[in-house]
């Protein structure tokens, strides 16, 4: 039987009594938390955990260093010998996943995601490590409740905390989600100085605390310049490791060109989007093909390729917020789950997918130094090459540099938080997609 | 290759073309959506489709009736051959499943989970079926927009509609999550006759067009007494293939007993939820069992069983409402995805799961004409059968007595809707769930 080798973790609020008074949340009678509101320089800690005078079943010796589980919630704050147990032996290693705004509708979608196993496939046993503010703590609380209720078999820890370095530590994968979004009146100048603020502080966490090869995907926007920032302060990982998130666009794109060719979206493949995520960048309709022929040869509407395929698949967000009333979180969920098992799962014979990454020795002749989205393969490694055999004109050409103007534009505006000296903020049109202003 | 067979359905638009001056949404250039609301008593139309001058492919002739395909969406408006294509050849038949409430929060999660083939597994190809409100119509839209962006491969047609008789024709599966929810002032009786209502045509509507052997999931509350009132208002159906959702319940009850014991929640089994999804509900630990030991074996505390153990459970979603500033939406759609998996898989051995269902013949001794949440275990073939080794105690037989009678009184303050004669209203204390009013 399992009983003997489950190790309750009550050892921890013995540690943490004294911070009760602090900010005290007594979920039930049987759970307890305890949040002590530490000053930013310091970490913060939130612990849950089962009431020790609550475990009726054997209690062996908690062998464990206590503070490598301080921020557990809940049942998960059991601690688990998956080796020991029939069901559980032939499992993978436990993956340390953490996503940050994981009390925002996104996350809402995409942490049940993670935890069914649809991700990281049947046998691939999930932390999740849960980064929210201050001031989503309650909600991050009833998240980690409703993922304590939906019973995942594979979802063996989840963690809650504010403090990026506790939450990211030894973290495998980092989804970055949270940043501020744009309210009326906030110049786009600002917001990249607020947003990139964030992600250069979790940069730093990550190159304080992640593991060495963690793969880092970030949604919060301006997503490329907020990559770049984060890759930046963060100079004991690989550039490499870190993505901006085009795929939700690559997908749109995929899906009005199968809207227009009358056929079904899976017919659709070698989706480029090139450039920022914003409303100069380039749905590839040169390399992109429909039932394996070239997109120009089945849409024989060149003008409508040219002058409204853009607008519409840059146009998706806004016309769903119109209709819906609120923003796309299923479908970006999804988008996300789809960039993480591009990276995870080989790619098909002779397709690819896009991705925002780093420009470091980039074939495409594309300015090095910035995150650009661009066509990628994988081993399902985790890793990606960039796609060679792809073909430009002077369409392209033009495009993509429009989009490239406008990062480079982005990156002196950043300066300041890429340790590269005095920010100039010259940039062009607001660009921001209509839907995530 | 696969354009030859895929048939772009612009016949429709032409069919429905006077209809675009009622109430026409032009989403983009290429699409157009043409709805006409009609008196409740015929059939309001809904189609979108490729417009016709933006089909690039050979079109071949239209065979089909277009009246089969009135109320389709985008790309899902195409008609597709599986049979002749490689990678789908080996697919079942498509399944039609209905999900009332489609703009909902819980639908959001849920319709996401059905397409990506979590649900019904990897072979089985999706149609799904959105029934919304007039004024939610928009919003239907907006999720049809994001499972266009979604590119499911699985999920192969989506049509949206207002009317039951549209959208529940010929389905398989009909998931009824809508309904009004409790507003302040609004007395439970009142409730029971304004939902009642709703249920009874969509039960009527369920008698006239869907699949003979179409079963049922009501969630939309009351939910047992729903469910009565659509399985009367549909005669024609076994009124075994009607279920009312206590899963969640279940889930949390679960959830609970690990919590307390100190185990995983994987540990515990064998978990009814006895009677009506209120606070009538009776959580049973005298048959439950972790680690296969009863449960009062190795929780010591039975004063806590009897005493807060099921306050535990109902008020979960009351503090999670508290906590997170809505309602459990995801950890709901969780639950009815197992509600769904638990009808067709078969039931592991010497478990069983619950379920709201007809107690037509029951063993329990509980009255018959209600639905009552009792233990089931299924072969997976979609049917089930009652467990019957479950003990009973005193303490078990006086809970269950109560929320008999709550049903029973519930039933009497329908009996107009059931087809039953004069209703007679004479409800026991207001025992709606929290985190439900």
């Amino acid at each position: 039987m399992a009983v003997a080798e489950l190790t309750p973790s009550y050892t921890k609020i013995h540690l943490h009594s004294s911070e009760l008074s602090f900010l005290s949340t007594r979920l039930f009678n049987q759970r307890q938390c305890a949040f002590r509101p530490l000053p930013k320089t310091q970490h913060a800690r939130i612990s849950c955990s089962v009431a020790p005078n609550q475990v009726q079943v054997p209690i062996p010796v908690q062998t464990e260093d206590p503070k490598s589980k301080a921020d557990c919630y809940g049942v998960f704050c059991l601690t688990y010998d998956l080796k020991a147990e029939e069901e559980t032996r032939s499992w993978k290693k436990l993956i340390n996943i953490a996503v940050s705004g994981a009390a925002g509708m996104i996350s809402n979608h995409l942490l049940f995601k993670i935890a069914s196993g649809e991700v990281f496939g049947p046998d691939q046993p999930i932390a999740l490590k849960l980064l929210g503010s201050e001031k989503s703590f309650q909600a991050l609380e009833g998240v980690a409740m409703e993922l304590e209720d939906s019973l995942f078999p594979l979802l063996r820890e989840v963690s809650i905390g504010i403090d990026p370095y506790e939450v990211f530590q030894d973290v495998e994968w980092a989804l970055l989600i949270g940043a501020k979004p744009r309210g009326p009146g906030l110049e786009r100048a600002d917001l990249l100085d607020i947003n990139g603020n964030i992600f250069a502080e979790q940069g730093k966490a990550l190159n304080a605390v992640a593991s060495r090869n963690v793969k880092v995907i970030v949604v919060g926007n301006p997503c490329n310049t907020n990559a770049l920032i984060c890759l930046k302060n963060a100079p004991n990982i690989p550039a490499k490791n870190f993505h901006a998130l085009t795929r939700l666009d690559e997908n749109r794109a995929k899906c009005q060109l199968a809207l227009k060719a009358g056929v079904f979206y899976d017919k659709v493949s070698n989706m480029t989007i090139w450039g920022n995520h914003s409303t100069t960048q380039v749905p590839d309709f040169l390399n992109a093909r429909i039932n394996g022929l070239p997109v120009k040869d089945v849409i024989k509407d060149h003008k409508w390729l040219e002058e409204e395929f853009t607008v519409k698949v840059q146009k998706r967000g806004g016309v769903l917020i119109q209709k819906w009333g609120r923003s796309s979180a299923a479908s970006t969920s999804v988008s996300i789950v789809d960039a993480i098992r591009s990276l995870v799962t080989p790619t098909p014979e002779g397709d690819w997918f896009s991705s925002g990454v780093y420009t470091n020795g980039n074939p495409y002749g594309i300015a090095e130094d910035i995150v650009f989205s661009m066509p990628c393969r994988s081993k399902g490694d985790g890793d990606y090459e960039l796609v060679k055999d792809v073909m430009f004109d002077a369409f392209l050409r033009k495009k993509i540099s429009k989009s490239e103007a406008e990062l480079l534009a982005e990156k002196r505006c950043v300066a300041h938080l890429t340790g590269e000296g005095v920010a100039v903020c010259d940039l062009p049109d607001d660009t921001m997609l209509p839907g995530e202003m």
